[in-house]
């Protein structure tokens, strides 16, 4: 069975699809990223390399995404959000001014803690969750991925334990796994993350003698489960960490993104000396300009910029001017709820296509805002050895596997409602359908279930019943 | 003493002069910055830090760039290019056709390696100094910074040996220490990095039982140094560090900015299997896009696309495409001619003013691209010691010290003459003239000479005789 451990750095679904946007092919690389695999006698560095690059192996999903980037296959694996709707005119006309008149500064190096307006006008944007913030304590990065690279640089020694939600966003076990931490998963039901649980894992890895230094936790419609932390949860979930010494890193990329214009009191409007907080322009406005923020107590700001330095030197200052008059110049606002409305469509479309054609035994999250619908697939469907057979029936998806560190969702998929038309959406939904109704046949015929342990209390899938 | 103490870590002249330009004020922000101080009991965060964080520590010059920030005060510190140049009313059109036409891909994720178009013109570019190179082995990163974040990331434990000119630049010393590595320099002379002083770091710290990981040079009008390896150095430097097993990290933003239009031809172009290069529109177009590159063999290429993922996702879509459109659609070799003459101005305008005004005792390199000379001040000045009465004489420079890891360069200053016009840079050594004149005075008076260990052959300055 160790052909389908799952690497935590699985890198998994959201950049190569991305990649696969791009247009390239990306054959044969796949096998080769894995250190386990014998072409690696061709890399006459293999004994230079560093212990941590041990850990980052490229995804096993990857081998497909040449054939899952075909028009004819519908992709619900990608993480890229739907720019059809940006005033691309009206914007191209600011950029073009910002160049011309202010190229010298525009294209010149920055600061590497970010452009002051924009840090301004993150405060302002944080202020609708509740935070009250001093444009100080903001740093921008090269998107949110950056940011959690940052806060895992300055805070985690290797064998330091992370806590994450699981499933938790695949980019972040990336990050942390870069490192060389530990990273201990925590159980989310449709409420998201569950103090109990949170309690009992603090306990289990305090026991182990391991040092917990942060919970990353993305709160508001979770990638890739799809859920929300209570409200009445996120006292509880701040207090049990400060009662620990656990710091909480909050990264929120959808909190706007809620489908009836909702928003939810932000983790670190309730304690700013405990919680660092990540925000981002990806999905709110444009991800290729890789602008994020994180926000953290002052002398944790500090620490961060020296980081930064090391890393990138400075964020692209063009970018950082482009999001700071576009927030100035346009009703950015609701351009917001220009893409909730588009998102909540797709979400329907996605809801009612699964009601109409999942055959019984399935479950699946319904998220109330962001990218992303969490389904479980009946017991004997393993959906990362599936995917080659749904790629035939021209349907993509994210296999659980990549979301966990170990031996988790195996019957899990993610499904992404962001990027497809409702009318893609459904199509794709009626054949991975067909797809496990087939896989299930299969099943029943050749028998395969119990290849893989079942879910018991270890597993800390959501509870989608 | 040891209050001169450098850290290998200390960011110094570039991105604070950077910072200063975003007219932002960081009085206050140095002194947190250091660990030792007892401003730190106020982070409730200090238990908390990786290990390495602690030798992430803000540059002590910081405190001065709010002052030497001032327009009356010339600043030879900074490494900015002068962009004045830039045809920013065409680059402006090309950038609004750019959102508008193609608004839906350059402002969506892209690929971790980079846009492939871009990667074939990187090769081309690469190819006017000798290499012969694939696009796929080519990883577009946020500026050279990244490039070297990423290739430590993956090669460097922490304990590992990592070679560098002494002196070196600033932001890689940062990178290097971050990853907890040691730093050991390799001294050179008129003519860059000296074989024979290679041959016996190498000796000496394999004698101790460390290993070393790779040489980083700067082969081309090095920064800070102003000097440029003898090309018929160049396969003895190749030689030695594939008879050893060690790695080169080729670091070459200036190559194409000879003031005489020489190219020399790259290490890479003569060892392929044993060098990374590292390249970046910085100079040579806009440093704000943050736009480099890094040229390695295959698989370790596919390691660093690895490790990028987990660092920023992928570089920012719009910045690559307007790099790539610039290239295709302006004359960027003539572009580069004008800077070479440009910088050529500015470098004659530098030296004659040190021939000018310099008192007796004093030397410098005569760079012949590039952005930097190397000043060596007369025995008993402290360059670092000195710079508050520099900055009050309105002149700045950047000490010495942040160019080493270790107690070296007490006596050199890096004078930077990309920035300031050709009359400002002659106002400037004037008055950094008659600094070093009042400070030779002041240690005739009261005599400070000796406080610091003379240069001994442990001292890897470049000789500058």
């Amino acid at each position: 069975m160790s052909d389908h451990g799952t690497q935590p750095s699985d890198t998994g679904p959201t950049t190569p699809d991305q990649q696969v946007s791009q247009g390239e092919a990306r054959s044969g690389q796949a096998p080769q990223g894995h250190s386990a695999s014998p072409v690696y006698s061709l890399d006459a560095h293999t004994q230079r390399y560093a212990q941590r690059t041990a850990g980052m192996t490229a995804s096993e999903i990857r081998a497909l995404f040449s054939v899952a980037s075909r028009p004819e296959v519908v992709s619900l694996a990608g993480g890229m959000p739907n720019l059809a709707a940006l005033p691309l005119d009206s914007l191209s006309e600011e950029v073009a001014r910002l160049v011309s008149v202010d190229g010298q500064s525009a294209l010149q190096y920055g600061s590497a803690q970010g452009v002051p307006q924009l840090r301004e006008q993150i405060c302002e944007i944080m202020a609708l969750e509740g935070i009250s913030a001093h444009p100080d304590d903001v740093m921008v990065t090269v998107g949110s991925q950056m940011a959690m690279d940052m806060v895992t640089r300055i805070f985690c020694d290797p064998g330091d334990v992370v806590l994450a939600e699981g499933p938790s966003f695949v980019g972040a076990l990336g990050s942390f796994a870069a490192y060389q931490t530990d990273i201990v998963h925590v159980a989310m039901d449709d409420d998201g993350l569950r103090p109990d649980a949170l309690r009992e894992t603090i306990d289990n890895v305090t026991r182990q003698g391991k040092r917990i230094k942060f919970l990353y936790t993305i709160p508001n419609f979770h990638n890739p489960a799809g859920v929300t932390l209570a409200v009445e949860r996120r006292a509880e979930v701040l207090d049990i960490c400060a009662q620990h010494g656990i710091l909480v890193l909050e990264d929120n990329p959808y909190g706007l993104l809620g489908f009836d214009g909702q928003t939810y009191p932000a983790l670190r409007s309730q304690d700013p000396d405990n919680v660092v907080y990540l925000g981002s322009f990806s999905k709110i406005f444009a991800s290729g300009l890789r602008v994020g923020w994180v926000l953290a107590p002052h002398a944790v700001r500090e620490k961060l910029v020296l980081a930064a330095e090391s890393a990138t030197l400075c964020p692209p200052t063009l970018n950082q001017m482009i999001v700071s008059r576009y927030l100035s110049t346009h009703d950015w606002q609701g351009q917001v709820k220009v893409f909730q409305e588009q998102y909540r469509e797709r979400r329907d479309a996605m809801l009612s296509a699964l009601e109409q054609h999942m055959p019984a035994g399935c479950d699946w999250t319904h998220p109330d805002g962001g990218f992303y619908v969490w389904f479980t697939a009946p017991e004997g469907v393993d959906a990362k050895e599936m995917l080659p057979r749904a790629v035939t029936q021209r349907v993509a998806y994210a296999s659980g596997t990549g979301f966990y560190s170990g031996e988790f969702g195996h019957r899990q998929m993610r499904l992404s409602f962001c990027y497809p038309t409702p009318e893609r959406i459904h199509e794709g939904v009626r054949r991975l359908a067909n797809t496990i109704t087939d896989e299930l046949d299969l099943v029943r015929t050749f028998g395969s279930a119990g290849r893989r342990p079942a879910s018991g209390p270890q597993a800390p899938s959501p509870d989608t019943a």
